[in-house]
């Protein structure tokens, strides 16, 4: 047995802990089975996550296990999906075993946190990258999309924005203050909105997550909605963390720093007053949908025109 | 739009190209959708080829796309399963042009010559590395896999075995001869065996693809079985260009070298009189399952004690 099979050996509790059953066949074969249940639809998206670019060279390797699954798993969030399983491709300069068990365990954890189970992989010697493919199902026809905003429609997101962002500062901390090690938690354990994305699900018009920034992940949903918005920076949710740590910087942050991982919708006014309080709750509404394309951003002059987003109103 | 956002366009013909209902979103918004139709199974495989270790550096890009599908896809075709779709995970260390289009034109005669169309992927910046997982369906539970083979089945492979390893040795000759291009062109351009696994479904006892050499994966379908096996090297079917080539050691090859992706097979002996005839004519016999684990290699002493084995019938 090769060390590359140990290794293997090394992932299959993540498999056989699987409480589903529709992953039919697990690893181990020359591919694994997925039954979908009748009336609803596969969704699945794949997220590659490279050692000094997408996480820092000699990241601890229990936060590298869950980050990944978080990462992938967010864009399930993102179409209101239930997840299932999911499928590890590990490139790896070698066969660390102390790695290796930090690595299992961080998967374990945020597997067993976001209901997903390992259905197989591929694990191969190179430059270290994790390739993750996650896979959920929605009812036939109801996945969230990034196509049908439309005008009139209020914007929102979920949680506060920016922590993950103001992070990367105190990622190589040697003690960071008990305020520094809030943000820097949204940065190693964020948590998919999956339960939110699936209240959402008939109800909110267009969705994304936000893994590169609320202004650009935003601009994704009008450009495949084929409109524009207008938000205001001061409605912006902002922790008293971020305010801590970064003070006037909090708000370019929110509006730009990646890695949150919270989900931005478009939801119509009347869909709106219909939601029920617990799922009100976790949204802030930034603004509302324009018919006249490009994004039109109030109340951070400076960060506007820093952006290249024209603070009087005009198109991006 | 980001360096990375055009690479992305650069596949898009990859996904329009789509000649499946069952692929209901592609490419473009937070995951895909496939709708797996009413009594099919989704099965799914992923694989991983990274530079300088699964294709030598500076390999020729159309060469790698397709020769990356295939590797994926013939696990498709060791669970006798129809191709649907499949999803690219990219990491590049720059986007180069001329490398991107052929890499391209690699992919697109790939999957359309597999039938088989791009669902998403995840373009990142790092040491180039492949990461494809293949999507295909089977009736419900009738998808081939390695644990049913029988004491008293045959043991049968496709096609012939060991060219593609011999061609390892003319990889970077300036001008190979007609017969190195023979071999050199079953290294390049891998076909899986998809019309041979689909029609064997309900028929072969157990089914894998020969990646990584005959004795180690046919040793998979025994392990997984429970049983054990006994193989004539005699009785191997080596293509007359593989002798031209390698000569004595052809053998040799056949046994143990990979990058084949023909089929390794077991099925009982009713069902293999029942076969038609155009798919007995793609399998050759080579062996019989017993009840005594282990593999017993004979006609190929030498190789025999080199690999491990006893040549005199004795367990591994």
């Amino acid at each position: 047995m090769g060390e590359f099979e140990l290794i293997r050996q090394f992932f299959q509790p993540l498999a056989d802990r699987a409480v589903t059953d529709q992953l039919i066949l697990g690893p181990g074969d020359d591919c694994a089975i997925q039954r979908v249940p009748p009336g609803r639809d596969l969704v699945f998206s794949v997220d590659t996550l490279v050692e000094g670019v997408h996480f820092p060279e000699h990241y601890h390797p229990e936060y590298l296990g869950w980050r990944a699954l978080a990462v992938a798993t967010s864009d399930l969030a993102a179409m209101g999906a239930m997840p299932v399983c999911y499928t590890l491709a590990l490139t790896l300069p070698e066969a660390d075993q102390n790695w290796l068990a930090g690595f299992a365990r961080g998967l374990a954890r945020a597997s067993e946190a976001f209901g997903i189970a390992l259905a197989g992989g591929d694990t191969t010697r190179g430059p270290l990258t994790v390739t993750l493919q996650v896979h959920g199902t929605v009812a036939t026809g109801t996945g969230l999309r990034r196509n049908g905003a439309q005008s009139g429609d209020l914007v929102c997101v979920s949680g506060t924005l920016g922590d993950a962002g103001a992070a990367l500062d105190f990622l190589a901390a040697p003690e960071p203050s008990a305020v520094q090690q809030q943000v820097l938690s949204r940065y190693h354990f964020p948590e998919p909105r999956l339960f939110l994305g699936q209240q959402l699900v008939g109800r909110a018009s267009a969705a994304i997550d936000i893994s590169d920034g609320l202004l650009a992940d935003l601009q994704h949903i009008l450009q495949a909605s084929g409109v524009g918005a207008r938000i205001n920076a001061q409605d912006l949710p902002v922790s008293a963390a971020l305010r801590q740590v970064r003070g006037e910087q909090a708000l370019e942050l929110a509006l730009t720093a990646g890695d949150d991982y919270q989900l931005c919708i478009t939801i119509g006014q009347e869909q709106w007053s219909q939601l029920p309080d617990p799922v009100k709750q976790e949204l802030t509404v930034i603004g509302r949908i324009e018919p006249q394309p490009g994004l039109r951003l109030e109340g951070a002059p400076r960060i506007a025109a820093k952006a290249g987003f024209d603070h009087f109103g005009s198109d991006v």
